[in-house]
């Protein structure tokens, strides 16, 4: 009658990491849960199925993880085939790009499915901080990206005194200070550069202090928007800070940029100028390469493009990925906690749409989608607000029924 | 009537390298001499043409830059093309691989070519140590080693304290503590990981934990041999050292080995039994690898190799080289340190053969192999010790009169 818990070996092929590791295996059934693991599931991570079976969980192929579990934990949103093999009352949890593919979510109301979408979720509640998986994956990033500028650079970080002279420490500028620019100055600080934080949110400026690096804010405007966020610059604040921005870039031997603003593009801030009066060997990093486009002009994602100037232009789409045994960790560690927090003491299933964590999280259940952005992006009339506590119920009754039945 | 220094764009396609920066450009030239560059030479290390004709350099094509030197630099021995455009009395400098390949040397010197070869460098003696390329080149490439194997390596190097939850930081062992092991373990220290560092020198001890590393010995013997360097081990040595070794790699995330013996293959410290019994995502880095063998059973110059339990291999035969800017830096001081000690007060060429440095560095010169080690490679009696003097005022006057030809 437990609960079942299934990951799934990752499509993408560029993807490493895994939902759930072996330490988190053993956790879930410690809580008198049965934990599925596809096979193969944990390989890029370094996870081997032996790790897994030796914490408890039963190895098994695709079919029979699919078709067993109550809870179906992904790292990304999986493929037609998969979501069309997932049946009602069933939950699938992941990041499951629900606010880029809306129509995703609508095709799993439809077939009533829970999806808890970890974009989502209510970051700025207290209680969501241990399930935030893009604030865990952000830092990875942010570590890898340190790590990938100093080893695509021709000089040392440090500075170093030897015998034979001093060689001056790289001077490193990170664009956009949240959790992934905060880590990446962390660990480019721990190699001896010496470090500038940039940041349109004032409010960044004690963090980056912090760490030892020198705070730079634009005088063009407080960009703070709402969650701890930027928000979206005017095109005139736009132009305004990449020419602002042109003089630090200039001054600096690496630069990483961080920026993305949520259901945006993301902002260009090293232009297609910074780039050409760049020093020969400047090394960029742009953590927010994307097919939409990156911060740095010229920057694609997963790959390395040298410039005519001699600057290296590295486009990190998926940098948690490759420290992926430490990535999964901490993932498998956020969806532990979402598990916690919706199975109630009997142990079976209760989401409640009421919550604060999970009204947010939740894209849909019971049929319906829930979440406000997403009705929003779907252009459905907002839910009435006086009515969830009969949702809920029904959706108790109905989970609850389902983890039996699977059982 | 200046001296003419030249430096020569590197032969080897992987070598990115140059063995004078601009900034040495500009100390030979305030120092009274002439410096040509052969186009191109720098572009590797991110120093353009521009730069080194700022400096005050001429840039030109290989031709000329080889037929008008006094002393021309290089990093690696050139081919045979260029040494055999080679006229007597020009000084070539470098890292000539006289050790390993004697018999280039012999033709230098019956072409009265003098050849000054880094790798024979005395350098224990304290006025040598500006000169000495190994050390420079060996603490460049133990960074890049650390920095490798940090981006190879599937988890955080630091310790990590976050909302989802701790992770531990990694356990990294360097194998051989040279300069280029020092290096690695400041490196990877600097990157919050735990580390160990072993060494057959009982001596190393203290330098290892400076460091903050803890310093493992062998119980087998004191491998302390002479010039500062492990001597060679005995088979059974070696086998006993091996297997204690085992048991420190199976307890590791990280292992980097750095051990070698001036003009011996390279010790085998990691056995293909601990490659097989290492945990999945061991990484593994030798900068020993060669094509003779390396520290690290089935390592590969160059080449990075993923074993069945799913341990990655890297091979680092020329780290130093990745770091081009600063290597290259480093490079060029060693090389101006050089070039100063062998000019007189009259700026003319003047290697005294009875210098305790310039007997042990300079391979031949005046038509005579001259370094000892060199003889006995070449199967040469040595040298009568009462008849320097002659040599040297031979020499001095043949440079000289040299000097102001190419002039």
């Amino acid at each position: 009658m437990s609960i079942v818990v299934s990951a799934l070996k990752e499509e993408q092929p560029h993807e490493k990491r895994v939902a759930i590791d072996p330490d988190v295996t053993k956790r879930l059934i410690k809580a008198g849960m049965k934990v599925l693991i596809e096979k193969g599931a944990g390989v890029a991570s370094y996870y081997n199925d032996d790790s897994y079976q030796q914490a408890g969980a039963e190895v098994v192929d695709r079919k029979t993880a699919l078709s067993q579990a109550n809870i179906v934990a992904v790292i990304n949103l999986p493929s037609d085939e998969t979501l069309n093999a997932l049946k009602p009352g069933q939950v699938i949890l992941g990041l499951l790009s629900s606010l880029i593919k809306p129509e995703k979510m609508q095709q799993l109301a439809d077939k009533k499915v829970t999806a808890l979408s970890f974009e989502l979720l209510p970051r700025t509640i207290s209680r969501a901080q241990t399930m935030d998986v893009l604030s865990s994956q952000s830092s990875v990033a942010g570590y890898k990206a340190a790590l990938v500028a100093s080893d695509a650079y021709s000089k040392y970080f440090p500075m170093m005194i030897t015998a034979a002279g001093t060689v001056k420490p790289a001077k490193v500028l990170v664009l956009g200070t949240g959790v992934a620019g905060l880590q990446a100055i962390g660990t480019a600080k721990r190699l001896g550069a010496i470090i500038s934080g940039y940041d349109v949110r004032p409010a960044s400026k004690g963090e980056v202090e912090s760490l030892g690096a020198n705070f730079l804010t634009s005088s063009v405007s407080n960009g703070a928007g709402s969650g701890g966020y930027a928000r979206a610059l005017t095109p005139e604040e736009t132009a305004a800070q990449q020419k602002e921005l042109a003089g630090f870039i200039a001054d600096n031997d690496v630069i990483i940029t961080t920026a993305q603003v949520p259901g945006h593009k993301p902002p260009l801030m090293v232009t297609q100028e910074s780039v050409d009066n760049a020093k020969p060997g400047t090394v960029f990093v742009d953590l927010a390469a994307s097919d939409l486009g990156g911060n740095i002009a010229g920057s694609k994602p997963d790959e390395t493009v040298t410039t005519p100037n001699q600057a290296t232009i590295i486009g990190g789409n998926n940098f948690a990925s490759e420290l992926s045994n430490s990535a999964s960790q901490l993932f498998a560690k956020n969806v532990q906690s979402v598990i916690n927090a919706m199975v109630d003491k009997d142990g079976n299933l209760a989401i409640d749409p009421k919550d604060d964590v999970f009204s947010g999280l939740t894209a849909t259940t019971n049929g319906e989608i829930i979440n406000a952005r997403l009705r929003d992006a779907l252009k459905l009339d907002p839910l009435p607000k006086d009515e969830p506590a009969k949702d809920e119920s029904d959706e108790k009754a109905d989970q609850s029924a389902k983890s039996k039945g699977a059982e």
